[in-house]
């Protein structure tokens, strides 16, 4: 477990600062003690006090997502749901989930056996058995990025995928590109569809040139690209949307590995803004999504239910962040 | 001003009770603590302890919306977001505008004279010279039942439209009715051509009849009704749907002047769930909003604005709840 010591060293202070922002001592600031709590939460450290005020248990059920380093995309949702959750008093359990433990074990039975009051799902597809169950839950329950109709113990959240993807199509547009490909996420998924849907929307708004093949499915992995990147470049695009950052980083080096220069000769934008993104050679351009918020938002949709407040959606608005990997398109 | 007997008249307490609560005293819940805070807020009642804390003044304009007693569509609305504020310690000015002031005085100038940090707009239309504006203010602002693209300063919040009509619908199919109009509310307005494509969209998914004839718009006034009940019961329309519960008091007038009988003859439904809605005669199958809880969702997004937390817009789930005034399907 984590010690005092620990918390001073991440947040650059000294170990009695700490202690007074744990024990709750008047002279330091408000906004000082909350970070050294959040910081607490985040390296696992608990106080007798802490651990003696929660009481109320949820669980936070993730699948298809990595999230055990600040480098993965679920690490910091799962950071601001625990921070938010921390604040209210309720415990939090990390469980990975599969399709098999969803085919042996009823999401309601689950959740009552082991006294949730509520869960946050993260990652989940929508062809999972539990997905059906959501419809006629009445345990309050947020999904990440996936949407129940018509259940008021059920709400989501997520990023405004189509206002982000419009602004990356402008932003290529504005740089000459008019030969725009997607290499989406995964098949089944609630939020390809939308993307798939508002790259669609985009390309048609600005008059620009697109088919089933300027749109690929790439699953959220980097060796998608081994399979649509020669496509894509024989095909005469100039520039390329995935759907995460980790597709772009493949992007990047099969365009390379082709001989083709990015952004010289091919502009490449991704998706979330991971840790990695700015590390990338060319440092990636890449549509932002706020994780942090998203969990904690994530919590406040779950408290709401709780409180008997039917909330049905909190979107998010994404965020271009325009860094080197794209250019004005070639002659 | 409100004393603190009037606190104590309205929830059927003690004068002594009321004080503790206004005081903090430690030997009466936290729940009927707020519960008296939050009648001290409606009442206007104010303590020299909650003056003094409040420091921040949010703005809260009110355009083509009664509010001023119970009754009134805007009054929970205004009471929920009012009594979020309070407990964040910010001042909410209510400051109704037309579109005459909204010309003669920009938006954002407005705002910094008065020394505002965020306002909530609510009842605006579409084609207001403020809500131009709204595309690049920097002022944190929260509209109901509008939507701003890509502006991270400003955010949404709503009840979602599509699920409750579709909700109404099937309610009406359960019970035989296959020719159902729809008497929306003003045209310009965002929320009417939700409702419209929202009606649209159900009648086509379940199969039923519907043209432009039959989802007139009837401007939230009960006099709506006179203009367009005649035609539609002429066409054999044995159901309407009503932009609000206004209009459908005007239909079940306008019905009983024409011999029809609501709902033996023509089942009605409104939209808000008002008070009046359960004194009519008959009482209305209404599709409900939570007023109280707009307000508080409202003030909720308003204060992540101002911290820097881009939600982009939060809608809350309807629920239709059937009284007397639908019934089967006439022979």
């Amino acid at each position: 477990m984590a010690t005092i010591k620990d918390i001073a060293n991440r947040l650059g202070i000294s170990v009695s600062t700490v202690s007074k922002g744990l024990n709750g001592a008047s002279d330091i600031s408000e906004s000082l003690r909350q970070t050294v709590l959040d910081t607490a939460v985040e390296l696992g450290y608990t106080t007798k006090q802490m651990r003696g005020k929660a009481q109320k248990k949820l669980c936070l059920f993730v699948e298809n997502m990595e999230y055990q380093n600040p480098d993965q995309f679920g690490y910091d949702i799962i950071l601001g749901f625990r921070q938010s959750a921390s604040r209210e008093n309720f415990d939090v359990t990390v469980t990975p989930v599969t399709p098999l433990f969803q085919s042996t074990e009823k999401y309601d039975t689950y959740m009552l056996k082991h006294g949730y009051v509520g869960a946050f799902i993260i990652g989940f597809a929508l062809q999972d058995d539990w997905m059906t169950q959501f419809n006629t839950t009445n345990i309050p329950t947020v999904l990440l990025d996936n949407y129940i109709k018509k259940n008021p113990f059920v709400s989501s959240i997520g990023t405004d995928s189509s206002e982000g993807i419009d602004d990356a199509i402008v932003h290529l547009m504005t740089l000459g590109h008019k030969r725009i490909a997607l290499i989406n996420g995964s098949r089944n998924s609630m939020i390809s569809e939308q993307r798939r849907q508002a790259y669609i929307d985009s390309m048609t708004e600005h008059d620009l040139p697109f088919d089933e093949t300027t749109m690929p499915y790439g699953y959220y992995v980097a060796e998608a690209a081994k399979y649509h990147v020669g496509n894509l470049l024989s095909m005469g695009i100039t520039a390329i949307l995935c759907g995460n950052d980790l597709i772009a980083s493949g992007v990047i080096e099969e365009c390379t590995l082709r001989g083709f220069r990015v952004p010289e000769d091919i502009s490449v934008i991704g998706f979330d803004d991971l840790p990695i993104s700015a590390q990338l050679t060319p440092p990636l351009t890449t549509i932002r999504q706020d994780c942090i918020t998203l969990g904690k938002c994530g919590f406040f949709s779950l408290n709401s239910l709780i409180n008997h407040v039917p909330i049905s959606r909190t979107m998010l608005r994404p965020q271009l962040v325009v860094r080197k990997s794209t250019a004005p398109v070639a002659d």
